[in-house]
């Protein structure tokens, strides 16, 4: 696996009783992954020299991140390293105009939206679509290298506008869509063919960052349910998808799904089937990537919630962990093994039972608590 | 963890989520655990430099198997190397004599038993039990060393009894008991006293070796579960054990239970709990060892099975994995990276269900097609 962050951590762990034998690509040797991994390489995943450094003796080459170069991929796939997902595929995932084009292609609802070219021309897509007054606000996004609300800006005006096209990346403008929520549909799909679909879930997001997952999502009735799962479906079959795929979406005020951001690797939005699904999302995407057969995707409880523990103000968040397992012997903590820093992702927090509010409750204290904005 | 078999490999991905850095003494790289854990060192942990140049910066150690001498485990504690458990607890899962000893001490039932010196003294010891007859067969055990039938004598005559005197070691002469079935009784007990137990689980044996765990034991007493639940908890307790103790227990046709033997570390018995309790015996086994808050050890499903896999005539398994993955999507398959030689435990299956017949077919059917006793 490229990329030695908390996605590769748990990938390795999910691969241990499979009996796989892991092999990690990691900047640095303190990496989240690189720490619990047997055979690490320490290297650049944008230089092609070192990848195919990484690539010798492994069966397949897969992915915790976006961030390697397509050409890269291309190279390596050429010279017959299997690559899954593979370049064609990945690229709908590192390049969202590239995505946008391809679900209007296949018929896959999104946000309005095209490419624009400066800040007058976002004031004219505003225009298009505006029902009274100017249309603004609209969302920007680089079409490469965002992630956790990065490479994304709102902006109201056309002054606004200015400071995405000052990195000379292609910018994406997109409606700013009224949602009454965010969801996401999972899907694991085999070089086969084979595809299991996740229950879909309830995906809050707090600044730009998911905050709390709620499996199964709440009052969400089984044909939306379904039609968001047969989106996933498609888009992973449509676009040649190996591995696991998250399909973010709105659900707008209106009754409508459209497709906000897709992931092609494990997601925090999964993040909950490591506790509360039959087999975790880690799992099957390496079965997926394997071609091995796939692990089935139910739940194993009613209701499981999964809350991340971002950092706070204290580096040393050992007495709280403490505090939260002998609090709560039910808790699931998954500690990424990261130095915190205020704001950063260290870890999260899983709870499952048959009554939401208890559970839901059960999570965001533990979560709180360790990133010390809860002290009692 | 001292010990790089499959209890070390499967520690090492219980501790991978609650954020611990995981060092391991493995007598060679290509151990079960070895293969999947960063900071291995390789030697032996019968030499004691060794061991103390393991211990150089771990917080405490602990072990997957009994092999290291008591008296090396003295020498680390009295250096300051939290060793845990400590060698005052250990010896009476080393020492079967030790072990008797302190169960008689603390009024805990065993089978009739006592330390023979020859084969003219196993027939005095089965003469002193006889109700009828010469009172043969007599079980015969090395005090130190045995594991998975290795080091167990079932005699029935004098004559049988010259072989285990053979290699010098003390003996333990046991009454052949006239067991229903055996249970396993487990809990885990921290540094500062706080236990948990586990339900009770019956284990079915095929040559000395476990073969089969039910979670919990079938048509088990509430009052029959709480009182080998109690006997556990008293003698982890009374000596002053330290993580996971599994207690073998002889359930006699009339209606007695009777301790067998003592592990002090994750044990057979347990695996069940990875996928069938809130929390496993791995991962309470490190909270114990570290002093951290005891996670819940309920039981998730109504039924778990567990089925070791042994080694067959195939040394290529793969298709058979391939065949289990593909035939039951709910079937959890654990690895442990060994090579397939016959009769060898190279991974374990598991099952949950609320219909035991069901996921009892489902456990067995899985791990005989591995072992390739079962083709279609």
């Amino acid at each position: 696996m490229v990329g030695g962050g908390q996605l590769a951590r748990m990938t390795h762990e999910a691969g241990i009783p499979l009996g796989i034998r892991f092999k990690l690509l990691s900047a640095s040797p303190q990496e989240s992954a690189a720490q619990v991994v047997r055979d690490v390489v320490v290297g650049d995943h944008r230089d092609l020299d070192t990848l195919r450094r990484f690539a010798q003796g492994c069966d397949v080459i897969t992915f915790d991140h976006e961030h390697v170069p397509t050409e890269h991929l291309r190279a390596l796939e050429a010279e017959g390293v299997p690559v899954r997902p593979g370049p064609d595929a990945l690229v709908h995932a590192q390049d969202k105009g590239v995505m946008r084009a391809a679900l209007d292609r296949i018929g896959i609802a999104s946000p309005r939206h095209r490419i624009v070219t400066d800040p007058a021309d976002v004031t004219r897509f505003a225009a298009e679509g505006a029902t009274g007054g100017d249309g603004y606000p609209v969302v920007l996004k680089t079409v490469r290298g965002g992630y956790d609300g990065k490479g994304v800006w709102v902006v109201r005006d056309e002054a606004g506008a200015a400071e995405p096209f000052r990195a000379g990346v292609p910018v994406l403008a997109e409606e700013k869509v009224d949602f009454a929520r965010e969801l996401a549909a999972s899907v694991v799909r085999s070089p086969h063919g084979q595809a299991v679909a996740y229950p879909v879930v309830e995906s809050v997001q707090v600044d730009g960052v998911c905050d709390t997952v709620i499996a199964p999502a709440p009052d969400l009735s089984g044909e939306r349910a379904a039609e968001a799962q047969r989106m996933a479906l498609t888009i992973a079959r449509e676009l040649g998808v190996t591995g696991h795929l998250a399909v973010e979406l709105f659900e707008t005020r209106d009754g409508r799904l459209l497709v906000n951001e897709l992931a092609m690797r494990p997601h925090n939005s999964g993040h909950w089937t490591q506790d509360g699904a039959v087999t975790s999302q880690f799992a099957n995407h390496l079965r997926a990537v394997l071609d091995l057969p796939l692990g089935a995707p139910g739940a194993r409880a009613p209701w499981t919630v999964m809350v991340n523990v971002l950092g706070g103000d204290y580096p040393d968040m050992y007495s709280a962990y403490l505090h939260c397992m002998a609090r709560d012997p039910q808790l699931k903590i998954h500690m990424y093994g990261k130095d915190v820093k205020p704001g950063r992702k260290v870890g999260h927090v899983t709870t499952y039972g048959d009554d939401l509010s208890e559970v839901l409750d059960r999570a965001r204290h533990a979560a709180g608590y360790l990133r010390g904005t809860i002290t009692e």
